[in-house]
């Protein structure tokens, strides 16, 4: 993270920050598919009419076109809704992905998706042209229970904690709660205070106020009671009581209430410390109609969230029929960009190879290949020189890799005797490639947190 | 595969399609890995300046831009080497990267990456617009012994083996045994000799001759002897004496059969029927130096070649600094959509799930979490039902994905019974969630050949 990227916003890794990249990739993967979560990946492209549907992202959206077209396809216009464009998230072409398959899902459909994303947004810090997402999503049809909104918070809370990124706090509210309080206080634009809310953090409670007064017309005593609710954080359940202690009464705010204590009361159980009720979570201009779910870093709070979603009524619709939805997405390369930048975990070494075979003479080549091929069949890495160089030269070749072991063979006698050499410390001790094993923790390059 | 992708040439997986794909991702990984490759992955856009760079392919190419560019972005022209364009290969932009980090880089630099590219073209059968690549290369600075040539086709022919494809055939050819005899024979426009070489399975022999003639001024006897030569093919090494017999001499050319002797020399002895010298393989409009490879899968000849590279003596250059490099490219979607469309490979279900936790009662839902997480602990990857349906139908739930294992929970006399049913024998057992094991084979999704 120290180099420059050569294309402003699209930042490349090498081998050693790829490592940790595969790492993180499969952590998450693994934890995926133990909670039975499918792998799907969609196609880059979507049209622009797709990706346009829930709103104006458009400035953010690269287009793309044959450079060659032909005469017929140059006609296409900016705003031509079939035209191609870079997808910008994976809930878009998900949501395509369900109803162009529905006939061939089963529902409730478990799907994670890890692909890269573009976005043709002027970069800064913390952001990139094109990153790397990792999604997981419950879609139903027509229906979908509610324990899925804890579900894939107890599947998101098992990653992260799995990840070397240390403590993070998954944020967690309701927008059923939200607007039921708003609504039950009098206040009818729902969506306005919600807006105002999400501000809080960065124009403060005074400028909020001012602005729910001014710009929706609530009293100050409305004011006051939704910075109230804004205010409330808790671990546990106990949000409950002190939502209740504010007074204010509606039916979708019971709702909301119960569905946020089932979310946090099951995650304060089962990963203590992961979770907490957090009234302002607001979530901006996306589409949820129930929980809502953002993450921090400790100590990284200042980066934003770096998993993030929520509860869509209608995640997809064919027709008639809908398709609901709940799921979280992590900014793999948001994260990554954060980890290496503060050396929050590295690789034991910047290839996977755990021995180098080294040679006597030239013509050993073929036999060390048998070596090679003994190691490997245990799922020992190996990788064999090519020259009979110098043995300093050969050991230097693992040493400036981070490779543990050289392998020597030579002949006594008229046998074979083979010798490995843990570089580190020195020691050169006889060897069978038949049935020599490297230390666990030397058999793959380990990655660890600071 | 029965399916029509929404966009012509933009092909997505289901379910248990992406299994497959994973399987054999994963299969590739995992013997790069075993040899020592590094992953690396660029990022999808380069200039077109560094695409169009060797040559004219530019009709391939998807050109990308933002929608809402700034008025000055506005005047990016067709022909602008600043655009951004989608990559068509991995070897252009492997080839940037390595110049960009050489100061980074241990050279010989193993690599291996797997990533999607792009191509513009009317899509046809066996073509697509988005594909996956997985490359391997091996390049060095300044320069690369030979033996890479070997090392690299010794990977592949190990990693395709590991496939569930069936038979293969590696061909290589070697272009300075080819150059050397073109030039032997007194032919000196030896990139046309090739050129038309490449045509001989399309047009066959007599019309190549004819072109040679009347195009390159060949002789007839000049023209019988290439095609003498594209005529040797041998699973040893025993092309060299047919080639001698030819009478034909070059510098060149004793090189080439050296070379071209030595990897397929050690192909016969370590992967003995996985290839062939094969003196008609020309590869092209690419710009190969030495050893050229192809790989067709048996019984599907017609499908071209599904793993193809070769040496090239200058991968990439900065100044006065080269970078010789040798690799090889498996077309992994081209490949995934014939094992599809002949059902060459299968998975054993359509999620990774091995066992479902049945609910007794709603509120048995957090002690259900429980025996999953217990399960999960030992890698098994396991779902919990969210609500208490009847038996039935929460076996079809299991059914319908293909998930092998339904897991019950009663209480009986107040201590907690647990038992699990394998429905496809219909055999219930006690089992212990802290010790149950499925079989091995039931624990992933497998995937199977025809």
């Amino acid at each position: 993270m120290s180099r420059k990227a050569s294309l402003s916003g699209f930042h490349e890794w090498l081998p050693a920050e790829r490592i940790v990249e595969q790492h993180v990739l499969d952590t998450l993967r693994t934890t995926f598919e133990l909670h039975g979560f499918s792998s799907i990946e969609t196609r880059a492209v979507e049209t622009l009419g797709q990706l346009l549907r829930k709103g104006d992202i458009d400035k953010e959206v690269y287009a793309v076109s044959r450079l060659q077209a032909d005469p017929g396809e140059r006609a296409e216009q900016a705003e031509d809704p079939n035209r191609l464009a870079l997808h910008f998230d994976l809930t878009v072409p998900f949501a395509r992905y369900v109803v162009e398959n529905a006939g061939h899902l089963s529902f409730p459909f478990r799907r994670y998706q890890i692909q890269k994303v573009w976005r043709g947004e002027r970069p800064q810090e913390g952001r990139a042209r094109e990153f790397t997402q990792a999604d997981i999503d419950v879609v139903g049809d027509g229906s979908l229970p509610f324990r899925y909104d804890v579900d894939v918070a107890l599947v998101m809370a098992e990653a992260l904690a799995a990840l070397p990124i240390g403590d993070f706090t998954i944020r967690i509210n309701n927008r059923k709660l939200a607007e039921g309080f708003y609504r039950g206080l009098g206040l009818t634009d729902t969506a306005g205070v919600l807006r105002n809310i999400d501000k809080l953090e960065k124009i403060g409670p005074a400028e909020v106020s001012r602005l729910l007064q001014s710009e929706l017309g609530a009293t100050a005593d409305q004011a006051d009671q939704a910075l109230a609710l804004a205010a409330i954080r808790t671990q546990d359940t106990s949000f409950v009581e002190r939502v209740r202690a504010l007074g204010v009464t509606h039916n979708l705010l019971d709702e909301g209430l119960e569905e946020l204590a089932a979310v946090v009361g099951e995650l304060h159980r089962r990963a203590p410390g992961r979770a907490v009720a957090d009234l302002s979570i607001a979530r901006g201009l996306d589409y949820y109609t129930g929980t809502v779910y953002e993450t921090v870093l400790a100590g990284h709070e200042q980066l934003g969230s770096i998993c993030s979603g929520g509860r869509y009524d209608a995640l997809a619709a064919k027709g008639n029929r809908t398709f609901p939805g709940v799921g979280l997405s992590i900014g793999v390369t948001r994260l990554l960009m954060r980890m290496f930048s503060t050396q929050m975990a590295t690789a034991s070494r910047s290839v996977p190879t755990a021995v180098y075979v080294a040679l006597t003479h030239d013509d050993d080549w073929s036999a060390a290949q048998d070596t090679a091929r003994a190691l490997r069949s245990r799922g020992i890495p190996t990788e064999v020189a090519v020259s009979a160089e110098k043995f300093g030269k050969q050991i230097k070749y693992a040493d400036r890799r981070g490779i543990p072991f050289v392998w020597f063979t030579r002949t006594d006698d008229g046998q074979t005797v083979h010798e490995v050499k843990d570089i580190r410390s020195g020691e050169q001790v006889p060897a069978d490639p038949q049935a020599w094993m490297p230390p666990h923790e030397d058999l793959r390059p380990r990655v660890t947190g600071a």
